[in-house]
């Protein structure tokens, strides 16, 4: 945890559950992307966290954003982004949401089916469009292959018919999936992606755009590659397939701007061996799987851990949250070890947990109010 | 669908998604467990629908509620329900929850370690207190084992210590799992109950009350027993253990009070075959896994749908929610079967959907609103 964010929690005390958002490192990792992928514009996947003040942030930074809903393009306008820097990226949208948004003048649309590019044509007339191609998502702790994506020989026949219902085809998309840890993923997604380019550059159709979605990884318990690595492995790959005649390219990072910017305090309610001494500890927190940390469902999300005990001896631990729910266990496989002085009332930090927590939070399960956010 | 929900839907049109409640299938569902178990209070497991109209209902027919929190017992008072009709049945509580409900005169909390044992000891002192046994889920859809209860050798243990904390060591409890389809896994609980009871007696210690909690099943796509089957089994076993002599008997149900009581509405967003025509289509609905249907992970509650073509020929869909997540996807494996000429913009009604919807609810996840709920 650093210093912003420790002496926030020592000064207000805030009470648990909560998220504490540190505004600068947003900045920080931004200008990080920017800088190591010069190349890209970073379109900031809202859904990740939809905080005003993050969006304002990078708003101030001339960021563009990936709007997964009507409610999230609002979101944007509401911060100042101009509906230029804002890219419609749900394949699944409702017409009203199509409509409201091409009122408000944005440009960009994904879709992965015939249907969808037929909702677009009427509502958005002359959009720019981009289709999203399926990529494999091995190497990803979060896939999300099956819902979306369609095959590359699909995909060129959508975009030609886009271009006779009077749409603009723009580009394809992919999205290896989140917290990917191997950057040949994108290398992979870019050569079907190139595939595509040339197939409608024979037809006279010449694409402008690739979106490599989101995607990288961040530091939660193990180790991942460098940023420069999935940049040096994604210029390789351009270069391969365009040699200097780059489209444009589009990232969309939502784990990789805010995750590390966010941590998490909770109450332990609970330590006990429940009558089994040689069996691992149960230790209950304020937060579980309902009030904000769904992406532990199959433990797929392991966050690092720490207490003021760090450093003294430790056993293993079940982890599990507050409510009556069976199911609402956080870490049961994943070898968590804590703190033997850790009991009820102390507080425990969850790290790196700015994405995808607040909004995952439900209303009210087992009458839990929903996860107090400060960002500072 | 019942007449009334749907003549409201057709009156109202309501935005979607959104949940309609028949407050007349509560009362009738009150009634008639009341009626089948007469020899059990109803504790209604709040946490299965919160809202104040069910809980004023209940009130007005003398029901007793079983809260999961601090929150849980503020609604209850709130709807007028006495203290003394209220159960703190979460075996994880803060200590500020247990020291707010002593304050309301609460009487009776669960509890399965020695260290809950000891907090409640100490803020609530004097309570009734029961533990929760480790029993068989075996049969039932939405297994609750692992997180909650202890063994009957502990059981006695605690409850002697409790005694000696001062405490009124009042009974047993245990969940043999929500959504239970084998009436035997009441009566193999009961002879766990049963065994702590003698046990303790012949420590002079005078156990009165099992608490059988919750998992009466209700009908989805598949048949259930009915409920004297299970009362059958419950009453049988009592007897055998209990002879004429039956301690209190609490049942805590949830589902059974309400599931069948209300009806999701909810829109096509869009239906495609997404370029395999030979593979099932995707039907994407305005609500999923993260708008309210957090049961159907791994496919454990598969809700009926009916939709205005019904009747007309079908064929396989998977049915998957409005977001951008991969996980979002309700039923991929369960053979879901939907018209042909159902398509974007249709609405569709899940049914039975009353029970663990509304408060699974995200507050925000990719900018979708709360579920709209509707009490008629």
């Amino acid at each position: 945890m650093n210093s912003k964010i420790s002496q926030y929690l020592t000064k207000h005390q805030p009470s648990t559950p909560c998220l504490i958002v540190d505004l600068d490192i947003v900045d920080h990792n931004y200008q990080q992307l920017s800088q190591t992928l010069p190349f890209a514009d970073i379109y900031y996947a809202i859904k990740a966290n939809p905080a005003l003040p993050i969006l304002k942030r990078l708003v101030a930074m001339n960021a563009f954003f990936d709007a997964a809903s009507w409610e999230e393009v609002q979101l944007c306008l509401d911060a100042g982004a101009p509906p230029s820097h804002i890219s419609f990226g749900n394949t699944v949208k409702k017409v009203s949401a199509i409509q409201a948004a091409s009122q408000a003048n944005v440009e960009m649309y994904v879709f992965d089916s015939i249907e969808e590019m037929q909702k677009i044509a009427k509502h958005a007339p002359g959009a720019k469009v981009y289709c999203r191609l399926t990529v494999d998502n091995l190497g990803a702790d979060w896939p999300l292959s099956g819902k979306f994506g369609t095959t590359t020989e699909h995909a060129i026949e959508l975009l030609l018919e886009a271009q006779k219902s009077g749409l603009n085809p723009y580009g394809v998309s992919f999205h290896v999936g989140s917290q990917q840890t191997d950057p040949k993923a994108y290398s992979l997604a870019i050569e079907k992606a190139a595939l595509v380019f040339r197939a409608l550059a024979e037809q006279n159709i010449h694409l402008q755009m690739i979106n490599l979605g989101g995607g990288f990884p961040i530091h939660y318990r193990e180790d991942i590659p460098k940023l420069n690595e999935f940049e040096t492995e994604i210029q390789k790959s351009l270069h391969h397939h365009f040699n200097n005649n780059f489209p444009r390219i589009i990232l969309e990072p939502g784990r990789a701007i805010v995750g590390n910017a966010g941590v998490i305090s909770t109450e332990v309610i609970l330590s006990s061996k429940r009558g089994k001494e040689n069996g691992p500890r149960w230790v209950y927190l304020d937060i579980g799987r309902f009030g904000g940390l769904a992406e532990t469902e199959g433990e797929a999300i392991r966050y690092q851990i720490t207490t003021e005990y760090d450093g003294s001896d430790t056993d293993p631990v079940i982890l599990a949250g507050p409510s009556c729910d069976g199911v609402d266990v956080l870490y049961q496989k994943s070898n968590y070890q804590l703190p033997l002085q850790l009991s009820a009332g102390d507080r425990v930090a969850l790290l790196s947990t700015g994405a995808y927590v607040s909004t995952y939070c439900s209303t009210s399960f087992n009458g839990f109010p929903p996860l107090e956010e400060h960002y500072i």
